[in-house]
């Protein structure tokens, strides 16, 4: 069996030597502070660490925003709909997106309206259109670069068109950025979160896609408020994120060369999705069409008028194939897939070539 | 200032050797899946150790039961009322009982309900009346052995009686055990759990008082319906437990030797206990009722015939001793309180004798 299903980074970007160093010096010098009860709100110093990193690369005002450290990405998204939203209330996101937030959103209560991706992003009118007609919409949900499971990137002035809605219509925006850090190609564009002169932007990210998902240390940063609610509902929920790996992140954003190891990350995933791309390219091309991501874990991938994606996932599947049917990513539970993600972070070079000659192959057989 | 405020183990209690050698073999030998992403029920082994031990221990069937591991006991508690509770239903308490459990029954927008604790433990004819009288009961939430924040522990016979009135109401029985391995005095009572016959009772537990509260790794043992909902919820909230900890967890249950090392925190908690106790005794007899714990963290301590314990709790604090007012345990907002807790694990054996002596110069003066 081949998988292009993950959405794990690829264990030989895990900077392994520097963690058991770190967690070393940290039990030797300081097990106290490791081993007890912490903030809820995270650990002082780290939080200072990923505000100003964001300040610095993402085009965050520290003056305006705080940093909460969360159990991972996922616990950062599921607390801020939980403080920002009532049941019953509409989250906007994008059609497809990521299944866990998704999944956040109906656990509490909320319906999810999706807008289709249309070439790089959403489109605006139409996003637009979605919030007058949605009840009671209260956030938009958005993973604006490298996008899970599209591996698309939204144009600034999109960016910009959807931060103009969200004032229009008093929305916030849960800007979502795990695979921000991952760009192996073009250039960077700025978050939303650069444009938010008004608080209305909440910002969630992890070092689980740059150090390890494994650690489950995350962050949001938004403005004092929100983050206070969030901070309410965190000691509820499991009192804080674990201590020694805060503080081994902490090491790692002060005590390591973190640029020079994203660095290092990005031209492993630079190789393979060059590796898929080209195989696509070779194999696939009038058959399946699929995105060209400029960074992240994912490819978006489709049969042009095919109207049974899950028919043609099935029959992958039956060569070994495994892909994520676009189906698990969508807003109305039950609609058909309209494509599959491909995951290029975790096969090798052999199974990345001998995977896409059986999609391939399969498409053949299937047109 | 002194502080009998804390509720934190003492730190004199990490084994900070063995956490550092065991982090340093696992990162070592198997670094990919302690930072990878993990199973959201929980590292398999250190599931099969939890239960096994708990078998042993709790008198836990470990045919009927399995365990899931959570970001701590809180986590535990959290996603059990989350599963099992609707919003307007209601969980009955004991009176005094742990906050954040409290918290997290109300943030589910649960009532909760008191029943006073009366010598050792609740009357199991007023907590019976109390299920009556409850709007939706769903949930009795019970800390049988030292409690937080009395230090009592529930005689067996009420413990019976309180299953066969979650029997005949068709209750679940939350029953919360953080501390019933540290008992440093007289003999084990058999858990709830232990009597637990329709899987009735859902069993909450942790590492943090006997290795770390730092590393937030707990565990829910429960029957399998109700343990692969709260995977489900998991799966939302933070998607599951860092693995690094939950897999040096299952170093110390199998590598180390656990039960030497709860008996040396039992030999520290047991001089802290009889060294407050002992004060009590000297200074304090006739003026200060108070609980002569046989294991775990707490005191609890009152002024008889006292209508304004917040007052009390005040003075104190303009003499430098912080302890936790009655009313932060309280099940109605706003109560005033009818108590104090008292924790000897964190202060040092000198200032648990200055402390004592505040509170009996405090309690002449207030009487």
């Amino acid at each position: 069996m081949i998988s292009f299903a993950a959405g794990n980074p690829s264990p030989e970007c895990f900077p392994t030597d520097a963690f058991r160093e770190f967690c070393d010096a940290i039990l030797t010098k300081d097990p106290a502070r490791a081993l007890q009860y912490g903030i809820t709100e995270g650990y002082t110093p780290l939080r200072e660490d990923v505000l100003c990193r964001h300040a610095a690369i993402s085009g965050v005002d520290p003056l305006k925003n705080t940093a909460i450290i969360t159990a991972g990405g996922q616990q950062g998204i599921d607390l801020t709909c939980k403080v920002l939203c009532n049941r019953g209330d509409t989250v906007i996101c994008e059609e497809p997106t990521f299944i866990g937030a998704l999944n956040a959103f109906r656990a509490h209560g909320c319906n999810t309206v999706g807008v289709p991706m249309r070439g790089d992003s959403v489109d605006p009118g139409e996003l637009e259109a979605a919030v007058k007609r949605a009840h009671n919409p209260k956030l938009l949900y958005l993973i604006p670069t490298f996008q899970n499971p599209t591996g698309r990137t939204m144009p600034y002035e999109v960016r910009k068109a959807c931060l103009r809605i969200a004032e229009k219509y008093g929305l916030i925006i849960l800007e979502d950025d795990p695979y921000g850090q991952l760009r192996f190609a073009g250039d960077d564009v700025p978050t939303i979160k650069s444009m938010d002169t008004d608080g209305r932007v909440v910002y969630c990210s992890s070092f689980s896609k740059i150090l390890s998902p494994g650690i489950r240390v995350g962050y949001v940063i938004c403005r004092e408020d929100i983050a206070s609610k969030i901070a309410v509902c965190k000691q509820v929920n499991d009192v804080h994120t674990n201590q020694l790996m805060q503080m081994v992140c902490h090491r790692f954003m002060t005590e390591f060369d973190l640029d020079a190891h994203i660095e290092k990350i990005r031209s492993v995933y630079r190789e393979k999705a060059e590796l898929m791309i080209g195989a696509l390219d070779d194999k696939c091309s009038g058959m399946i069409g699929y995105t060209r991501p400029q960074g992240g874990l994912f490819i978006w991938a489709w049969l042009p008028g095919c109207e049974d994606h899950d028919g043609f996932v099935r029959a992958l599947l039956e060569k070994k194939l495994a892909v994520v049917p676009g189906s698990t990513f969508g807003c109305t539970v039950g609609a058909p897939s309209t494509g599959f993600r491909l995951n290029y972070s975790m096969p090798d070079g052999e199974q990345i070539r001998k995977g896409v000659t059986i999609m391939s192959e399969t498409a053949k057989e299937f047109i």
